[in-house]
């Protein structure tokens, strides 16, 4: 198992088997190496001659990977199954859930970092948090530092990864590019981290590693958009089960798109009307404080009916079936939601997107320490 | 060579080595016969030591490859390169450009159906079309038959496959779900063809079809969205070299996404301010009569305006660099053009999206056809 390389591969799985490179046998073994780990991941329990009927790769290669696997630590034989018929009885085999941790992190949170250690089925064990108290560029490091040092000393297995969800424009190889709350312009945090600790480090966008926990956990589609409402409003696109990055990594940046044709508040980046001023969460506190209750319904409604009009296009062009919600639950579910999806339906075309459904997910506040644990075991163990 | 099986996949190339099937030996030799095609069809006048080097595969790989392409039909040796060094002479190899034929179908124009034979490099040898004279259903499938004849019937060396580029919603068979100007719904188009002409036949939405022709021929970049304004509008979207056909097959219909939050007239759909009130080239030329001479410019930025707004939002979610629009030059091309960029600007994050480029396609009236030619050889020789 590569336990010292830092990189995105798990973003890049999905991709790394196309017509411009050869197929080497080294390819073909990771493979189905990770079809194997794919088939103990989701299903556990299995013998080798299960694995082999259900992947379809030979015994021999099977047993041959499997034995590997045994020596790296990732699978354990559980004993025998009893059998019905007679004969030998088989071995079972199950990923070792408990044989490494993840360590997991939330930046995305306008004042506190947040962390957690997750097993490999993407449970929490244990969590930490540190204020971040103002702290910009080199000192907000520190304190990412200082939130993973709490954890890696938590931990008493060892460490498969860490997964980083930044909030802003990240590369794929950890480079925050740009995330203005921060003051990172460029900041390799992938590779400071991987250097301070020495284990595999995978950093993404928030809301890119919000709609792999989704998907993974949650039930999504592999194709999704994942809207997440915070202090900015992100969205995460899986179109095929792969995420989707954008020429310069930016894609899912909707919050400073305009919406409509009828003016807007002006928004902090100079504009008007942009979509974060009708539904970021400050602006919507702010709206609804200054309304009063007996117009609640009319503020979130009129946040709802501005995120269908901003993504009506985006489900026309991009045909999604599913839209995900995650943010305060409390405003965002209910006449929010509602009028989104009415607005969304009422503005494409019925024959098509008449069906597309939206919803809140079910991951709760800890939908992008689950992400960030999903990359790390799509990236180091080609399960997900 | 497979010649009789019809499938789309040329769209499912990168696709096919996906974790979720095991790598077999034969998708290994599939594959790099495709590099090598691949190889050939980019550059010409390779020797097989070139191939190697160019590849990466071994020297014994790519003979016994080249072998295969040579008893096939598909690669020819051109004779041996003079050398500045002693030994043997190397063999130059190059594709045979012109060993077989490909039957290019547009069926997006309103009164006529057009068509073309073309030769791998994608050149046109021939022409044909049929006038439609308002026939539906059953009908206008004898006509697609009866265009697909006349091409056939002229083409004097083996017919590779033939491509059709439809209006409407197609699905990866090659089922034509809804084309409500043909009064096709689930009109098998793609197995009709096969039965009645015996050779592969690949069928796809016009838009599709355009945006490939645009990535192989015309220069764009592997994430490109293509905007087809014809009687309707719809959007060709290409995802790092892959199409995105969405969860319906619907991806790229925004010509009923309502634009802007002031209404606008009522659209043949029912709704008001559908994208194609403003864009459509009969209402385009309708307004621009009925207003006159003095308001042209205004008119034509206004339908320009109207794109960009429906654009922002997918240009921020997609992080697209490159827009590109199909269509009458001569309404499209000038104040149309530069007020949907300058409208695409001003409506997302000038830091990431204020490079998105907009440009008129370089291939004309023939790009649905040559669209069509490139789902042939990416179906069959897994080359574009």
């Amino acid at each position: 198992m590569t336990t010292t390389s830092a990189s995105n591969a798990g973003f890049a799985h999905g991709r790394a088997l196309r017509p411009s490179s050869k197929v080497l046998p080294e390819h073909a073994r990771g493979h189905n190496r990770s079809l194997v780990l794919q088939t103990l991941y989701r299903s556990g329990r299995r013998s080798r001659a299960d694995i082999a009927r259900e992947t379809g790769l030979t015994r021999v290669t099977v047993s041959a990977l499997v034995a590997d696997l045994i020596a790296d630590g990732l699978v354990v034989e559980l004993g025998q199954r009893e059998e019905t018929r007679p004969g030998k009885p088989a071995t079972l085999l199950d990923l070792d859930r408990s044989a490494f941790v993840i360590v997991g992190l939330d930046l995305s949170e306008h004042s506190t970092f947040s962390g957690a250690l997750l097993d490999l089925d993407g449970t929490i064990s244990a969590r930490a948090e540190v204020a971040l108290a103002g702290s910009t560029g080199e000192a907000a490091v520190e304190k990412v530092v200082a939130l993973a040092q709490q954890l890696v000393d938590q931990a008493t297995v060892p460490i498969l990864g860490i997964g980083v969800g930044s909030p802003g424009v990240v590369d794929l190889g950890g480079v925050v590019l740009s995330a203005p709350n921060l003051g990172w312009n460029g900041m390799p945090l992938q590779s400071i981290l991987n250097a301070r600790f020495g284990v595999p480090v995978l950093v993404a966008n928030d809301a890119n590693a919000a709609v792999l926990a989704e998907h993974s956990f949650g039930g999504a589609d592999s194709d999704a958009m994942l809207i997440k409402i915070g202090h900015g409003v992100g969205a995460g696109l899986l179109l095929g089960g792969t995420p989707l990055f954008g020429s310069r990594f930016a894609a899912g940046e909707i919050g400073h798109v305009v919406v409509g044709t009828d003016g807007g508040a002006v928004c902090a980046c100079g504009k008007r009307g942009c979509l974060e001023t009708w539904l970021s969460i400050p602006n919507l506190i702010e709206r609804l404080e200054e309304e009063g209750d007996a117009a609640r319904t009319a503020v979130l409604r009129e946040a709802g009916e501005r995120l269908g009009i901003a993504l009506a296009p985006v489900v026309g062009a991009l045909d999604l079936s599913e839209v995900i919600l995650a943010g305060p639950t409390e405003l965002l579910d209910g006449p929010l939601a509602a009028a989104t999806v009415e607005t969304l339906r009422n503005r494409t075309m019925a024959e098509f997107h008449g069906s597309v459904t939206l919803r809140m997910t079910t991951l709760g506040q800890d939908i992008v320490l689950r992400g960030a644990a999903v990359m790390v075991l799509s990236g180091q163990l080609g399960v997900s």
